[in-house]
């Protein structure tokens, strides 16, 4: 009898590394997160990141089995045939042209592949999550920047250079607001999560009344997008002003991917996701305001991702599961 | 020896229907058109439609073979499935629900399948034109509207519903001009055909000195994209600055469908792209104003249709080849 193979996923974000250990049917053995503190520069980050990895590998549950690979999704583009982290988002200019897939190789001695953040979420909503049934789909990670994964035919559609899914680039509003990118009217520049928080900051400084100034005690600096949902959930106006806005942009990115791709399913996660009580009616309602070639957008299923916080980190252990086979 | 088929594709348009008879191999051997006169109700087309099949079925150079199956090309949404016209555009609102394959079935004893006219353009170029040799592609036809194809890993992607293309209908100005499908700041309210004249119009109406006045002999209902690509051509200033702004709209809508789907190439179809010489170099400047996830978008191969005004017919022809293998 073969000995059965499990597999590492570790998620490589600005602000924490997770990491879990999955088998090939997407059972979660085990899992675990640390800060990552990428303000240290790669090599203490790399350092880091091998801890992690060394740690998951030692946990007993694990190590009755044998490690398959290793995947690891970043929030950037990545060269995946390379192994190499072309540029991250939210890390340090010197992360650019990083060979992170030979360097984790040289210190666990095991392989590991590179994978878009967004398009790893995809990959674990697909393969065990809210899409394993469905073979066309759209997966859209809301966060401080928005991205997204295709799936068509059964298959996550990574484009010809490797960077398709990269929806929060959509121009919806051609003379709109400057994006981190440098066009005008992103998507990612009118619903993205920062945005959520200037808006309140905006709305608080033109003198407009809201709890939002009491939930953080009058440091606007302090102001997250959870803390304006927790006002909208209150019944704050201006916190529900916001939402609504939110979820009229989402409605719209997402309309525009439903016309070109018309997929059986739209997944949201990333972090405003959890915001879904406050942003899925209204994204329903621009849906039907939008897209007049399905007469039945309104009964396009539209739902949360199942893994969360750990998305990112289940699909780079299926990438490297996929790798392998 | 097996006898050699052929088959015959039709593209229903609300001005002209058009047919080719071809081979497997894509080599056609007779075209023939008629004008639709589609005011005139469906019987009457669908008996010019009929005649035209039965032509094109007499001419010497086909009968030595036996004819595979019909495919017919219309302007709207079909149901591929039962071969029903849902919906054709440009055609009286009596075309609803027309079970155009069953009719031509029994007139012709032929077998026939309907598909959109778009995705037909993007058919025949993929298997017979200027994306043969490319695994993933986006097609637009920018005529009096605009529609699309994409191309996945080498198929024709149809969506779960059949609708997937309906590009024309992705929001590039989320409060822009009203479309004709109801939505508000559509890429095809800002850069159909109809907008081009409509802006001629407007421009002489605000006093603007043109030649293109002149050409219609101050006629302005004559006024068509081509008058205007005539007066471009001559230099005449309003002209240019129309085409420009037409340069800058397309390259916004195919801006969003690079970012989310990352093709190798973009083939543009319909009428407009007679006008490619007034527009290939504005859409790239507006690529690399808008598309800043490839850096090397400036390269994207971005190319005519190679079939012209036949694309819909011949693509009409290889969907009903591809049915009978």
């Amino acid at each position: 009898m073969t000995e059965e193979k499990y597999f590492i996923g570790v998620d490589l974000g600005g602000t924490n590394i997770k990491a879990v250990a999955m088998n090939r049917e997407g059972k979660i053995f085990h899992q675990q997160n640390i800060p990552t503190e990428s303000e240290k520069g790669p090599l203490p980050v790399i350092d880091k990141l091998v801890l992690l990895i060394e740690s998951v590998r030692r946990k007993k549950d694990v190590t009755r089995r044998s490690l398959g690979a290793i995947g690891v999704a970043v929030a950037g583009a990545v060269d995946m045939k390379q192994g190499i982290c072309r540029f991250l988002t939210n890390f340090p200019t010197k992360w650019k042209g990083i060979p992170l897939a030979s360097r984790i190789k040289e210190r666990t001695g095991c392989t590991s592949f590179l994978i878009n953040d967004v398009r790893a979420i995809t990959l674990a909503e697909k393969t065990f999550g809210a899409g394993r049934k469905v073979k066309n789909l759209v997966c859209i990670a809301l966060g401080t920047g928005i991205g997204g994964g295709i799936v068509i035919d059964g298959k996550l559609h990574f484009g010809s250079k490797g960077f398709a899914g990269e929806i929060g680039h959509q121009t919806i509003s051609m003379d709109g607001p400057k994006c981190g990118c440098g066009n005008y009217g992103c998507f990612e520049a009118l619903a993205s999560g920062s945005n959520i928080a200037s808006q309140a900051i905006r709305f608080i400084k033109q003198g407009r009344s809201t709890m939002i100034r009491d939930l953080v005690e009058g440091d606007l600096n302090r102001i997250t997008p959870e803390v304006v949902a927790k006002a909208a959930r209150q019944g704050d106006e201006v916190a529900r002003e916001i939402w609504e806005k939110e979820a009229c942009y989402v409605g719209i990115g997402i309309a525009n991917l439903v016309v070109s791709l018309d997929p059986e399913m739209v997944i949201i996660g990333g972090g405003i996701a959890k915001a879904a009580d406050l942003l899925f009616e209204g994204i329903k309602k621009e849906l039907s305001r939008r897209v007049y070639v399905d007469p039945d957008v309104s009964r396009l299923k539209i739902v949360k991702s199942e893994f969360g916080d750990i998305a990112g980190a289940v699909g780079a252990a299926t990438w490297a599961m996929m790798n392998v086979f």
